[in-house]
């Protein structure tokens, strides 16, 4: 694995890598990054994940802790999902090898002790926050579990639903598509208006970016009632607001974090948090979370892309499959050397301006960023239906 | 795109290619060639489409007038088909940056006139004839629309129906199979003999090519009142006539487009022309139409090439069928270079000749053949049932 | 085609090979290999194979008899199978050239007597024995078809059943498989217990594994009343015996042919010979085998690696798909230059050894082993129901 110790002369190709021996890659690594919904994780089961070009395994020990570990068991080279979570090991199906979730051997059954001892597969540190198992894939100790946190996610008073997608286009795309509050007016228009897309109006929005000790803050502005704020933290998170099914409702906030899978894929996870209204209302909300949230653009590819069939529901699948159709059809990797920036780019231009600059320290061995929460309550306002288009 | 000067030492791999940078991607663009049926294209509506390796966006205006322009937009390189039709224009999904049927950008919202004054993207002539959308992808002005041009298909008192079909296989084994008379005797009686192969028998007929103005002359005579004529117009276009469903029906005239999606992957455009025999027969052939023409042997590729399931319907399927096995039997790329031509494949040995002086003439910068439109009206002969073997 | 005159550095390579041009391809065409079960192939029809990389069509004359010729038809390169079976020769869909089952060509009917007499295609001798077709696929002669033979399989009153299956990875991972007698004892506990997973329990045996004048003899001995013994012949079949679906009923003999399709792709055979048990009984045993033998893992990919959906039935089903999830699981081909050998892989390491060896003498043109069938009874010995562990 030799890490490159300059940008190459085409400086887009290295926005789309992430695999291990990759600039970016190792750039990615120094972060915690959600891996799957904790909810899809049973105790005592395992799964085949890709991240960043790995391949691993994610298993949940039966006393509910999540743990992340090489894909395939040293041996004969099994992956390890295919076998058995026992306590809080994993046992692979072949011969019966066990690690422990630091990735070392416990047991050989057929070998014995003084084999098992000397057998070690990678192992990553692995927690839960906000309705997701985050994991760190780098060297080294993991940094404070810091910058993912968000005052929001931490009220007592707050429901939050989790959910991961894999689509077929990198993962830059959709880091880009966080910076880009012009495409709301566009995107979010297409193949019908729920209450978002209602709400942010088709003007095209006055736009300030800035950054942040923990990325950037994003504010577009449509008019005096209608300026949309995100926080968006570093490397590949956005925190937005998003109006509520009906009038009246509180606002939904919602995070998304865009992780590679590969150079090709994508995995897109969202968290909906919202205020608690009661008993109730609170069931009704996981009812309709439970009824709607499974939608998954990518399983209706073709309706979408080639036919325009865009699904009803506004909130949990019709904002999805609008960005869906924008990023995927970017291409699988998009084709930057012949794009076209313009000033309303200002937010995409900022964020590789700052990727560069990271990775320009990366390559050189000197220190990055210390990305960090922001020290202060952060107010994402919510607009008006209809406000006015800005001066 | 640096196109080649001279014929690579296997000539046969030339013969294959469609690309903008190869020669016969360079002679082949010089005609016009069908792109999509025209039924298939509602007004205000966009389609995706290769042709020739090139990625594009035919989309029809709101006053029914087909365009066909590059695939992506200058911007950020999402795909236009996903946006919206307005007017004669196309808006992208993306950003809202809207083309005109030149690829002329002529909005660019969030950047205003400055900025899409200076955008253009590829752009083509369209236009329609004969139930096809036909383009020109070649450079400067577009040749007189000429050669496609049949009397039979513009008489007033015809019925024209047209579909494509995508085939896995190169487009040039199904041009070969147009020049190649004896296939009929044996492909026709594959899963069952519907008129066409009763009428003509499996005898091996006499063979005759010669070229014309417009292309190749076919002749195969089976005996006294068996003779077929076929008129071949350079470089992938096939007219022949076929038997109708009942005896005593006017036979069926048809075009036969072979237009290359990329290497391995054919678009095969199929028209019938019905002469009229009144409104209640003509709605009747309508409604056969109707129901029989969605049939895409690419669909059914297990069946037709594993399990020799040979749909029964006679006219608008089994030939279809039939000659999608024989094709697509061959490979992706048929291999040439081990082939064993004889004495009936003269057909085949006279195309092959021209194309290969065309591209000869194409690669030293010489002009190519000036192909027109038959001069002369084409007699096409029917066919006795059973009509003897030659001497 | 030039074969290399000695192994390569990476010795792994070699072993997972089988194309005609590879050192491991000219051993494996020294043998006999099942290409099909017999009952697959009716009287008249066809079936395109790959077996060792080698495309091939695989028919069976009106006679019943069964041959193997090259896949595509010398003239235009069109698949054989396509066309049709007359009397004990195939004839091209395309133009109707014909060959015999030595790949002959007998006639050329537009060509005529002259062309094709100098036609040939490849053709290799072809025989049923055991509920399978045969064929050998090397040059010159065929060896006698002596190896492949078992008393058992041609006692008076046996039932033969076979089968075939393709699974997505190498073939050299099956054989391993059945050189690997630790593996049952975790491998066939997973999703469920059927009766050989009950009868031979999960203790650790004590292996044994020595050279015959056919192949391995492998016997792993788990206490008293539980030694398994299975009968390995070069250079990719496997005999054991299971137990029945009910206690007292007699075991089941089974054959196991593991077939290179390429190098991604297994063709897996497996033979089931039980004793007869009067009429009554052989009707039902055919009944059961009819319900129950369809089932495929490879078509149940998902639900075993993801899901771990694992199929009830023990016999034809479950043991099945125990193996494919361990097989597979290792990948297309199996990363043997990152496993971890240990004594318990003590069958492997002969295996290897052998093969090795073998692999040597054909890359310096010396003899190779003149493999020949057992030359005393075999005494397969059954098990006791949780038999104690060894010692």
């Amino acid at each position: 694995m030799v890490e490159p110790t300059s940008l190459p002369d085409n400086k887009f190709v290295v926005l789309a890598q992430s695999a291990p021996a990759t600039l970016m890659g190792r750039l990615l690594r120094k972060f915690w990054h959600p891996v799957a919904p904790a909810d899809t994780l049973k105790a005592g089961s395992a799964q085949r994940l890709r991240v960043m070009g790995e391949d691993l395994t994610l298993y949940r020990g039966e006393s509910g802790r999540p743990y992340l570990v090489a894909a395939r068991c040293a041996h004969r080279g099994t992956e390890l999902h295919t076998g058995w979570v026992q306590g809080e090991e994993i046992r692979c199906i072949y011969h019966g090898w066990k690690y422990d979730g630091t990735g070392q051997c416990t047991e050989a059954p057929a070998e014995g002790p003084a084999t098992s001892a000397k057998i070690r597969i990678a192992g990553y540190p692995a927690r839960e926050y906000s309705g997701l198992v985050f994991a760190y894939l780098g060297e080294g100790m993991p940094p404070a579990f810091d910058l993912p946190r968000k005052d929001e996610y931490e009220r007592p008073d707050v429901l939050i639903f989790a959910r991961s997608q894999i689509w077929p286009c990198n993962w830059f795309q959709a880091v880009e598509n966080s910076m880009d509050a012009v495409h709301v007016s566009f995107v979010h228009h297409a193949g019908g208006v729920g209450p978002f897309g209602q709400i942010v109006t088709q003007a095209i929005p006055n736009l300030d970016y800035s950054e942040t000790e923990a990325g950037i803050r994003q504010v577009a502005t449509r008019g005096p009632g209608n300026v949309r704020v995100s926080d968006w933290t570093f490397p590949n998170c956005n925190h937005i607001v998003t109006p509520p099914l009906n009038e009246g409702e509180p606002w939904i906030h919602r995070g998304i974090w865009n992780v590679p899978v590969d150079d090709a894929h994508l995995l897109r996870f969202t968290t909906y948090i919202y205020r608690s209204r009661g008993h109730e209302k609170d069931r009704e909300t996981r009812e309709y979370w439970n009824t709607h949230s499974r939608y998954n653009p990518a399983e209706h590819h073709d309706a979408l892309m080639q036919r325009k069939e865009f699904p009803q529901e506004p909130i949990l699948q019709l904002t999805q499959a609008q960005d869906y159709v924008a990023l995927v059809a970017q291409g699988a990797i998009a084709d930057r050397a012949h794009e076209r920036l313009g000033k309303s780019d200002a937010g995409i231009v900022l964020l590789r301006r700052i990727f560069w600059r990271e990775l320009e320290a990366q390559a050189a061995g000197k220190p990055t960023k210390a990305w960090r929460k922001l020290n202060h309550a952060l107010d994402l306002p919510t607009q008006t239906p209809h406000a006015s288009a800005p001066a």
